[in-house]
């Protein structure tokens, strides 16, 4: 794994820092392949730090045995040995994650290095690493999705007319402890006028007769995430269900069409969005088309109206076009796609259910 | 609910500020009462308003009809909608969660409102209320507890020499969904030299005879969290073990002497520590005694001998005394207890399974 770090480091000059002190867990995660809990990472120019306490450390020292990674035990205060280190080290620009650092973290810091030290705060500097998947985080990945989708099908088995949103529930986590996996997030099974809510609670409800039943179900894997969502009707669909079914697969096709590396993701956004807009139903689509995903559920590049960002060759991207009626119901389908130099692959093979 | 907004409000003067910023979504499930998802709260002297967007906005209408609290949808931006609200009601200083906020949406907020406003970050300001518990909270601690105690009964029937702590995990999560709840944080089952690790994982490690099994477990009831830590034994009790688990006993028992409103927190982590101290035991406890629990498993007040907290008549905190033999194994036992005018009552009743 040390060539992330190696990689993050080649990243300095352009970064104008001498120094990241990476805090947001995944992160820490994905630059050393260890799950990390109550850890921060020091990296400076020539060295990674792994600090953290007496709970951990003896178990950390194990993990990083063989590896380039010095592992730190802080004592009284993190942030006292943090700026030690990086003072040992000559950092004068020290680099820090300021989505994640709060206000009171950063005042701390700032105050325990005095005045010769400039902070810097970053966005997304590890995170912009992450959006490109490597072929093994696309075989987890792939992986992560095969058992959603498993799940889907075993659910559907499931479903009847007075099985209760919770009792769908517990049966997705029967399954889940079964493929011994993770949820990526807490499920939301919204049955009949709760699919009308993008995120719904589940509840006690009752599923009914020639009602939908939307399920957003995400698997994790090896800390990675799946997130994909599937509409079930109970019994004959109705004529205006069948309809906008339809109109929300048109969409996604429409967004695959345009997907490929060098695109702006504003684009995809837009031709799913003009497709709803042609069957006068853009009005209902609410949110945005969709994100990227790997160790988190949501993460870079947005796909929506007002991103900035270009796709680039191995992004994982969710597209999930959606239309809410309050009152009457929801329909929303979420793939996950692969995009590619020329196109996108759909990882999650839409309409397999 | 209202009166817990009415008593933030009554601290404005003394935290100078003309209004506060709520992000915390724990703390605006204590003001609210209601789970926020996606939400912000903006209190003025006079007024509340609880910003959401387009997703929650018709839930959240239906939650807070009879309410004193403003519904408010915010379209482009959450930062913009909190500065317009604050500038229409003349806030000149703006209270904010320091420990909440990121440095990236301090500087966002900031920048919105230009230079008329002056910031001030607040540590706990909202926590600060919610260490003394009211009666209605600790009915519902009293209830989470029960179940606790229930599931250390439970599993207790189940352990044997053989069957794994993944197994013991699964057995425990039939009961939390038996039970209608859930888990406060996902359990510790440590077995054997796991247990020298204060927070060891679940693994598929098989408990044996002769070892003892650390399991720290908590249960969510309508948000209020218990934390509880048991260990149990295969087997007859070696007398290494059996001395060890005394002596934990000893110090939650010198803890409990001194535990009583008006008393420093830091004294109460002295008496335990002082007992382990006498038994040549001091240097295995390598963390602080104990913590505040409510909405959070871990609040204020720190039990520790830095903290400078003071104890309250109705405020719950842990006695969480333990020893960790590194590559043999460790004891810990965890109550909860309240502290009352003249001492305290263990609420998790000890030394009961």
């Amino acid at each position: 794994m040390e060539y992330r770090l190696s990689k993050l480091q080649s990243f300095f000059s352009e970064l104008e820092v001498d120094a990241v002190f990476v805090s947001t867990p995944v992160n820490i995660r994905y630059l050393t392949g260890h799950l990390a809990e109550d850890a921060w990472l020091l990296i400076t120019r020539a060295k990674t730090f792994y600090i953290t306490d007496f709970r951990y450390i003896e178990h950390v020292k194990k993990v990083f045995k063989a590896r380039n990674i010095d592992v730190i035990q802080f004592e009284e205060s993190l942030f006292k040995t943090v700026v030690q280190l990086a003072a040992s080290h000559k950092v004068k620009v020290f680099g820090f994650e300021e989505n994640h650092l709060t206000c009171y973290q950063f005042g701390r810091l700032r105050a325990l290095a005095g005045k010769g030290v400039k902070f810097k705060g970053l966005s997304g500097a590890v995170e912009a690493l992450r959006v490109v998947k490597e072929a093994q985080e696309l075989d987890i990945l792939r992986q992560a999705i095969r058992i959603n989708l498993k799940g889907f099908s075993f659910i559907k088995k499931f479903i009847c007319p007075g099985v209760s949103e919770e009792a769908v529930l517990f049966k997705l986590q029967d399954f889940i402890r079964r493929e011994g996996v993770a949820f990526s997030f807490p499920p939301i099974i919204a049955s009949g006028p709760n699919a009308a809510y993008p995120h719904a609670r589940v509840s006690g409800r009752e599923l009914k007769s020639s009602e939908p039943l939307l399920l957003d179900l995400g698997v994790e894997v090896s800390g990675y995430k799946s997130d994909l969502t599937r509409m079930f009707f109970l019994g004959k669909m109705s004529r205006s269900f069948e309809q906008n079914l339809s109109a929300i697969h048109g969409a996604q096709e429409a967004a695959y069409k345009v997907i490929r590396a060098g695109v702006e993701a504003k684009v995809v956004d837009a031709a799913a969005r003009g497709f709803l807009e042609k069957k006068g139903l853009a009005q209902y689509f609410g949110h945005s088309l969709g994100h990227g995903v790997g160790l988190d559920t949501h993460e870079m590049p947005r796909i929506s109206g007002k991103s900035g960002e270009i796709l680039l060759e191995n992004m994982v991207i969710t597209v999930e076009p959606g239309v809410y009626f309050p009152g009457r119901y929801g329909v929303r389908e979420e793939e996950m796609v692969l995009v590619t130099k020329n196109g996108c692959e759909v990882l999650s093979g839409y309409r397999d259910h």
